[in-house]
């Protein structure tokens, strides 16, 4: 069976069990937390960094969340995620890295930073000003966003791609961190309700963090 | 035709020149430095960065190094860089991975921010402190390729992959701004001569970003 290294507040393990969840594929948990990563888990992935995905009786060791899921593009046929001609795989492609670089870099990044690692390893309370210069970079996000939704019925095309899962996991953990203001962004709020009732969204909604608490708007499918 | 935004030491725009070149894929280049990128260059990639491939012709407009491999690697049968079962496919994709997140954010961009962009834009002398550190990071991701060499004919396996291109193309920018140290690396040493011979690599040995000088082994195909 395949075993997914992860922790619950990192996106590109979100990404990967929304993906794993809409494909079918089985798999049991195990955590790492990114300040007290096992000699174990550095020998598994050099990069040091979750999700990595292992299947020990196949002798298969996946890592970096867009290798792992255009494995499963490749290897499993129920609900494709990065469908369509090359230039729309590309135009996947494309949003996958503004979501995993961009959204990560300006908004979840700092929000783990100030609200998860201060609070649980480094014993400080969180900078204002950066919570502050995140939940602004944020609003530009949802902006762009907001423009694809009208324009697409999904962020990258016709159809729900590999695009809506990477925007969907990294907003999922910077709104559990109160970064997202949901204000002004009719669009991307009906496109993040119709994820949050799906059945693979599910289960990321109900998971804890220790002694981080989420805001109450955060696991209500209908808010 | 192909239309390449990039600048001479962006080591993803240097990873898709070498693709391009091994595809033999023909392209014009249009030089956009990252500190004074055009609107015109924000619409085409709301990301910001380099490299873009356009076509205007065709209507196509791509970003993100790893999505324009992937589109090239669709769309051209010549010089496969993805290539191999499904495993050894993410085997290729991990690497690039680590060499365009782990090397770059330890190597690369430090070197660049201290030893370009602090001389071409900001007008102040590098940090030697950073310097340093950039440069002992660098041998322990050199050790790993030693070892990756010492085990495989090529980075990822049997033939030369698109992770063979990623680490080149990290180690010329990081080599042009004299953050390698060579002593102790004879493996990644003889894998990158190998490179260097290569008629892909040879307009950007040659190519020079202003001010800033390589130093004299740089561009020696035999050193």
């Amino acid at each position: 069976m395949w075993r997914l290294y992860q922790f619950p507040l990192c996106p590109f393990s979100r990404k990967i069990r929304l993906l794993l969840a809409e494909k079918n594929v089985a798999y049991e948990m195990l955590r790492e937390d990114p300040w007290s990563a096992s000699d174990y888990f550095w020998n598994l992935n050099p990069a040091g960094r979750t999700p990595v995905l292992a299947h020990q009786e196949r002798d298969i060791v996946l890592c970096d969340s867009r290798a792992i899921a255009e494995y499963f593009e490749e290897t499993v046929d129920k609900s494709p995620m990065i469908n369509g001609t090359s230039t729309n795989r590309a135009e996947i492609r494309r949003l996958v890295a503004l979501f995993d670089e961009n959204f990560y870099n300006d908004v979840t990044a700092p929000l783990l930073n100030e609200r998860m690692k201060k609070r649980i390893v480094l014993n400080q309370p969180p900078d204002s000003r950066v919570l502050r210069e995140a939940m602004k970079l944020a609003h530009g996000h949802l902006d762009y966003m907001d423009w694809l939704i009208d324009n697409r019925p999904w962020l990258a095309g016709s159809t729900m791609s590999l695009a809506d899962l990477a925007a969907a996991a990294q907003i999922s953990v910077a709104d559990y961190l109160g970064g997202i203001d949901w204000a002004g962004h009719e669009q991307t709020r009906g496109w993040y309700a119709v994820f949050k009732s799906r059945p693979s969204f599910r289960p990321l909604l109900t998971e804890r963090m220790g002694v981080i608490q989420p805001p109450l708007h955060y696991a209500k499918v209908d808010d």
